[in-house]
């Protein structure tokens, strides 16, 4: 990870899954981030157990309540982020935390639709704005002229199932609510790397392979990732890409994916 | 229009721009359908009085009560419909109610996001679920083997502003709420094609150009197209497309457009 080398990091939903494993490896990196806020929507809740008991160890880990469909709570999030940072910016903005419904298109429904869009894709419109202020902070504080995750970055974990060309295992699952949040939230991206790119901040929507979370692994079937390979396969992209990737829907081994 | 020949419509939006259009194209066919479902969520207001006029003087014009956000709406809508078409089926959606809020990335809000969504994206999605009885009867109903605009299909009005590739008048408008909301638009289209294939329906999602109508003529500007030549192209592309092109995005001149 020579290239990727950031003094603050926020990861959403990084209580358990991809989120944590994020947390972790930024950890194990040879210079970890000063600061790693680690995004969780119930710090106190039963699923945040291993989350704590990291953050008791790692004083460079600040568990920041955080519901991301909720304005008020990105706003108090935002404001205890740049408390902390004293002055500084934030380097990278993971919106990570997401939601899948696991449903046939004929029993989706307006409720689960707009649960769906409102976590997976208004929550990253959400918080690129109310961090907007700490990643223009970091992008002018860092010397390069170029955009890199290093500098300034905001990714979005997108999925496969929301490539539209492809529609990948359609036939394991509909799950429409979440293919169409997750084309939205390609969207957003895109238009996220036409507004922030003046600011120098790059923007990608990254897929992590189907991993071995309690998303990716519904019932009995085990999916090929590892948390740790998925993750580990994430951080090299982020350390590669730099403006010509900005806007790109890239998988966790740096492939297009074709939107 | 030789090769489009409906029994059955229902237009959504149908009393002003481009769905007041297609309810005026349709009555102007050699052969119009027997019944041309125009759907109009406030049918006594003042918005919808040049329908009100042209459903005096037509009576294959029912205008149908439908708020298409209102799943409640939708299903009474569709039993009404049923009821006059006593037995056969509903050869043609067109969802074309739409809405569009002109903001730019800063100002998007958690608010106008859903709103957005639900009008653009989940109407069609609830519409279609609602509807999808009287598609599969109008399919069975019809003699020929592949999938026609004659037999049973749905048609999402999307736009261009969808397509995450092109990122089409971007620097005009960023109204990231309904590129995101037509990008998901987009993939929902894409998703019925696959599902409703086996029952005979065909789905595309449509760009119906820069138009001039409310929607499209944003203050002193003037769009390039006028109803008249977005419908009549659409209407013509809705006549020659087939099994091929289900699950396609295309323009009002058949071109395919980027996902
Ligand atoms: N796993 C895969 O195969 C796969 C494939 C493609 C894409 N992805 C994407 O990768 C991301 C992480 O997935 P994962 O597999 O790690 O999922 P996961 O194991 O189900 O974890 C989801 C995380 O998101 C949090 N979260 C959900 N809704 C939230 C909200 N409204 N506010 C704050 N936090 C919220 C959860 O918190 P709680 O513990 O409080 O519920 C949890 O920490 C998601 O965006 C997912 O769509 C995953
Ligand atoms: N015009 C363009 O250049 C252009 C370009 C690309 C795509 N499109 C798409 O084409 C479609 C039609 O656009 P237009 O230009 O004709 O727009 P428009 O002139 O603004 O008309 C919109 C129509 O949708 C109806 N509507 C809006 N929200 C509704 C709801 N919740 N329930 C029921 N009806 C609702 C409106 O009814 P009320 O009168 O009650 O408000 C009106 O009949 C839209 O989907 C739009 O996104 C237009």
């Amino acid at each position: 990870m020579a290239g990727l080398s950031v003094h603050s990091v926020l990861v959403t939903g990084a209580n358990r899954g991809l989120g944590l494993g994020f947390v972790q490896h930024f950890l194990r990196m040879p210079k970890p981030p000063q600061w790693i806020f680690a995004g969780c929507r119930d710090p106190k809740g039963q699923k945040a157990q291993e989350l704590q008991n990291l953050a008791s160890k790692h004083p460079n880990i600040i568990i920041i309540p955080l519901e991301v469909s909720d304005p008020a709570s990105i706003k108090a999030a935002a404001a205890k982020v740049g408390e902390h940072l004293g002055g500084s910016g934030l380097n990278l903005l993971i919106n990570n935390a997401g939601i899948a419904k696991p449903k046939s298109l004929d029993m989706e429904t307006l409720e689960d639709m707009s649960e769906v869009y409102t976590t997976n894709t208004i929550g990253p419109l959400l918080m690129a704005q109310a961090f907007l202020p700490l990643l223009k902070k970091a992008a002018q504080e860092h010397a390069g002229s170029g955009l890199s995750c290093s500098k300034a970055a905001i990714i979005n974990m997108s999925s496969y199932a929301g490539s539209i060309e492809d529609m990948y295992v359609w036939e394991f699952g509909q799950v429409v609510s979440y293919r169409c949040s997750k084309a939205a939230l390609n969207m957003l991206s895109k238009c996220q790397s036409l507004a922030y790119k003046e600011h120098g901040i790059l923007c990608v929507a990254l897929h992590p392979g189907w991993v071995q979370t309690d998303m990716g692994g519904g019932g009995s079937f085990k999916p090929p990732l590892t948390v740790d390979d998925s993750v580990q396969g994430m951080l090299k992209v982020l350390s590669s890409i730099s403006e010509k990737e900005t806007g790109a829907f890239l998988d966790w081994e740096g492939k297009v994916i074709p939107w």
